[in-house]
């Protein structure tokens, strides 16, 4: 048996735990629900139930390495405290890492989520091999974090990689966050359904109106009335694609690395944002217009030397496994 | 005597070569002109003989570390070439390293000089014990580096730090690099002229038509009549101060830096573009509003931990000379 780490990824509906080898094979996966009504301490009991169950079947053999839990919010990683989250609201304050040590008697690494998926697909996914990267995740938010020598890059406050704020509309719709215009206001999941309602609200799209009267609104909707070629929805992704391309950018233009790699729900919309995004990052950066392979549509692990790629992740939610179980690797 | 580094500044104008102790006193400095017209070669000997003078001098005692070379333009660090200059045309494809090492028979190091500003200034200058900032230089265009763990971070093709070309304004002014709107054509000497132009054009600006139909048209009498209160002159300091406070906050959503030093000549400027600066960062950046100093106009030297700091630069043209010494000494 190998050496492995036991990996948690904890979200607000789902919680999943896996073993995964030092070699990043994930050797076995148990997946639950997240009770969040019975608050955060009945969820670590059956987190550590299912780490203890995965790392008693494994061991015999290989030794446990450590254990690695990815969880949505902000996380004070000196402290092992969960200081917000939107999706588990009851968290804050919560010390979650000294209840968890104290139930297993083993040092665990807590890790921003967003932050886990990037060192997932750096490890294991679409970075495998490339050491500074860049990840996008494309959902209801725009999630981000950068991964430099294979380590993650925390910055001063642990909040190095928010690229949804930056600005790509100085004048553009107000955000939550103070701002005007920044990224996610135009390229994520919440950014598609807005857009829509307003060309609706504007007389623009009969199509996007008509199929919003029969079924709720969402952004998997537009995507379909834009893959059937309707123009209104083609119009939003488009406006989507310029303002991801605008951040890409920036990104590059500030950080010159290798890979910057698209996720998220909403990544699943590559076909028709892409393209739109590609032209647009070429225009705005000389560092990629002229490093881009010819390609880019399709660079997944195709890649030369000074290359630099913006590519799809491939791990799915898996990234989430892989990354945990490399916090713990080191 | 210290053990000491032989440090130079080459640029378009001047040649300054220095001794630099390690423990960061300039020793001795030596001013000549490059003599641009008479080509590298002959520039590289005029180097060499003032740099032989400081080592023989300084190496009685002391033993001599290294040299470092602060080159304007794209460096080629791994084969030791200018690549391209605007300031040394004629230096393109010239092997500055193996010219000069041939030479002096020692190991030198090469660097552009906007990335040797900002070493200096993290070692010596404003970012003394700051492992972590950016440097951002204001002069014709806008020159940046980042510096991480006290290294220059180069990125791929060792142009991380390109925030001049920073998307300021999607629709605006088009750049040379082919984009439209970048930060350096809203903040910098050039962009202020241009703007000034503009606005005695469109007949908005009548103090700045009448200095610009007595004296040649700079950067620095747009500086003294805003100083003097003329509203054209202030306002264009305004978009001058908004456009580096949205590329600041972008920077600062990407990075999360601890420090970002602000140097080159316009920075002299500071007081009238500074107030609109850090009110758009503000507004921009919720990890800067939630971490900056409550002194922020004049926080140099002044700093508490997981403060955010934008400062400005405290070294001038030594800079590049104590960065290029501390290239040397790794």
């Amino acid at each position: 048996m190998p050496d492995f780490s036991i990996a948690v990824d904890l979200g607000g509906t789902n919680l999943r735990i896996a073993a995964v080898s030092a070699d990043g094979r994930i050797l076995e996966k148990i997946a639950l629900s997240t009770k969040i009504g019975s608050g955060p301490s009945q969820v670590v009991d059956a987190m550590c139930d299912a780490i203890l169950r995965l790392s008693r079947r494994y061991s015999n053999g290989g030794t446990l390495i450590g254990a690695g839990i990815g969880i949505p919010g902000i996380i004070d990683l000196e402290a092992g405290v969960v200081r917000r989250s939107a999706n588990l609201p009851e968290w804050a304050e919560f010390p979650v890492r000294s209840e968890i040590e104290k139930r297993l008697g083993t040092r665990i690494f807590l890790e921003n989520d967003a932050k886990v998926h990037a060192l997932g697909e750096q490890w294991m996914g679409a970075g495998r091999g490339v050491s500074n990267m860049a990840m996008i995740t494309l959902g209801t938010g725009i999630g981000g974090a950068i991964v430099l020598d294979g380590k993650i890059f925390h910055g001063l406050n642990g909040m190095a990689g928010e690229f949804g704020h930056v600005t790509v509309e100085p004048e553009g719709v107000p955000c939550g966050c103070g701002n005007r215009g920044c990224a996610e206001r135009y390229a994520s999941a919440t950014a598609l359904v807005r857009m829509a309602q307003e060309a609706i609200a504007a007389g623009k799209a009969r199509e996007l109106a008509k199929a919003a009267s029969k079924a709720e609104f969402s952004a998997k909707l537009i995507y379909e009335l834009a893959m059937q070629g309707d123009d209104s929805a083609r119009c939003i992704f488009h406006r989507f694609g310029r303002a991801l391309g605008i951040m890409l950018a920036d990104i590059i233009n500030v950080l010159n690395l290798q890979m910057y790699v698209i996720g998220g729900g909403v990544a699943s919309a590559w076909d028709v944002f892409a393209p739109s995004m590609f032209r647009e990052v070429r225009e705005r950066s000389t560092i990629y217009a002229a490093t881009a392979p010819p390609n880019e549509l399709r660079a997944v692990g195709q890649h030369e030397r000074g290359q630099t790629i913006i590519t799809r992740a491939v791990l799915g939610s898996d990234a989430g496994l892989y990354g945990a179980a490399k916090l713990a690797m080191g």
